[in-house]
């Protein structure tokens, strides 16, 4: 036995192919998002959400679901998961071959109305229907969005996001739970607060993942607040991208490179190397249409230039 | 005896007429500041630092620094404090009027001398004697710069830290000390960390301070984990304008309006009302030269707009 300290690691879900290229109007070509795919697998990415398996009239740009869930399978251990919003779609998804299916319903009676033509009930029945049908070693992951903020309502009561995770949580036991501030809204003071209290009710749940947005600022923040109350499987945007067409101003999901510049900086491994991946978010950021966030790539940009040393002057 | 709780307020030092405007080319109108300045008041704002004593060939910007500390003492209520290097500008400031000094030395040897061309050692004598001529009546705050990081040696030991604050801290046991995060570059764990170890080491100080950088993204964790370490005064800049001529890439201080949102929606008093205060920042953020940064601004206006109805989707 030595002092060695065991070594730290938190597994990043690049959710970018998904929630980033949705929210960008203009077709991106499928050539160009197979591109930004194995770029994000070159750098070290091993969990992505390719796609959504949704109505291809509803959201045109996800149309390409089959290919992109192809060509990111294709990839050697890389685990792609798809966006399913009820049992139909599901199928569709497991027929295309999908191994990992990320389910999402919102608490928000309103937004999952919105979302997907649901009472939040209803979607729970989905959920129930898509777990019993579920052939052996398909993953499944629980997107709990809106569980802090609804972008109609205002603020989720932890008690109505505690009382429908009450209804789905022991229906697949080992799935990974992803309580998801679909807005950007909420603060890192109740994302430690909804954590603890989830992790305290479900004691069983093996698996917690968070989602968030850095529409007002909260990015990272909020990324450590969840870290810090013990999750270890964050969702973030390559170059920032993001939104969701039903959260006004939801422009953003926190930047891969960024939570991977902190974690990096803290010790903890990502297995992400940092230098690839933001050449990836360059291009990602760069995308016509593309509503981008983050600060790393154009730090990392002006660290390399180091033009500054001409001036001078006093700073703190 | 009633079950209420006690209040928590946060006091938060606009730095932006300081740290903001040193770092931008074009000279800006001093009328043009001192609107900035009475927005600011307007918006609640008690405390800002105005501007800094410092040569004036060296930085032309803040040439008008006397102009800028009789429009900030003029409003009622406001306590601006002045940036002083040496001993020399702190008998400037005060033969001008100042009532509250901001003296700034760097742990870093190499970005001491690039900042005011003298050793640590030879800064510390400097605040010593500031602080034996000081007037009664007189505040000064104590600016730890590169407290944590160099621009141009990488990360700082804590115990380099600690070593140069053994120096400094009971020469002024009133002053307010403020550990600044100059590159934007220490991650949460790192602040803690520090504020920890400086709180225990020094447990006579009444006043901490937090000063840090968005440029990495982790302004508000940063923020954030300051707060949870106990420190109730944080400054932020106004637009997220900021850097510092000597710390490449170093552009943008946290944005006041993301520090504020950050604790309004925490339930921690300001004083400060949105609002305006975000309309002074897009005033800020559109100078010509500006490098700006924060993500409220933006939000705010896609809130208001609630353009987003009319596409469809699936989101998390």
């Amino acid at each position: 036995m030595g002092l060695q300290m065991a070594e730290q690691c938190v597994t990043l879900i690049d959710v970018g192919l998904r929630d980033g290229f949705q929210s960008i109007g203009p077709l991106i070509p499928t050539d160009i998002k197979i591109a930004i795919l194995r770029g994000l697998h070159a750098s070290g990415i091993r969990r992505i959400e390719a796609t959504a398996f949704v109505s291809e009239k509803a959201v045109p740009q996800l149309a390409d679901a089959v290919e992109l869930l192809r060509a990111a399978q294709a990839l050697p251990g890389m685990d792609p998961q798809v966006l399913v919003p009820n049992e139909r779609h599901a199928e569709r998804a497991l027929r295309a071959g999908a191994t990992h299916l990320s389910f999402v319903l919102s608490v928000s009676e309103r937004h999952n109305q919105g979302n997907v033509r649901r009472t939040p009930r209803e979607s729970a029945g989905e959920y129930r229907r898509i777990v019993a049908g579920l052939p052996s070693g398909i993953q499944i992951r629980l997107n709990v969005a809106t569980a802090f903020d609804c972008p109609f309502d205002g603020a989720v009561a932890p008690t109505t996001t505690l009382a429908l995770m009450d209804e789905l949580v022991d229906v697949a036991p080992q799935a990974e739970i992803c309580l998801c501030d679909t807005t950007g809204r909420v603060t890192p003071d109740r994302v430690s607060a909804l954590f603890a209290a989830a992790k305290a009710r479900f004691p069983h749940a093996p698996y917690w993942a968070f989602h968030g947005h850095d529409t007002f600022g909260q990015g990272t923040a909020n990324v450590m607040a969840a870290w810090t109350a013990g999750v270890d499987r964050i969702d973030a945007s390559i170059g920032g991208l993001g939104g969701c067409p039903f959260a006004p101003g939801a422009t953003g999901n926190v930047a891969t490179e960024d939570v991977v510049w902190m974690f990096q900086h803290m010790d903890i491994e990502t297995g992400i190397d940092l230098e690839p991946l933001t050449d990836v978010a360059r291009s990602a950021a760069s995308l016509p249409g593309a509503s981008w966030g983050g600060r790393v790539r154009d730090a990392l940009t002006a660290q390399r230039s180091r033009l500054a040393t001409a001036r001078d002057g006093s700073c703190a």
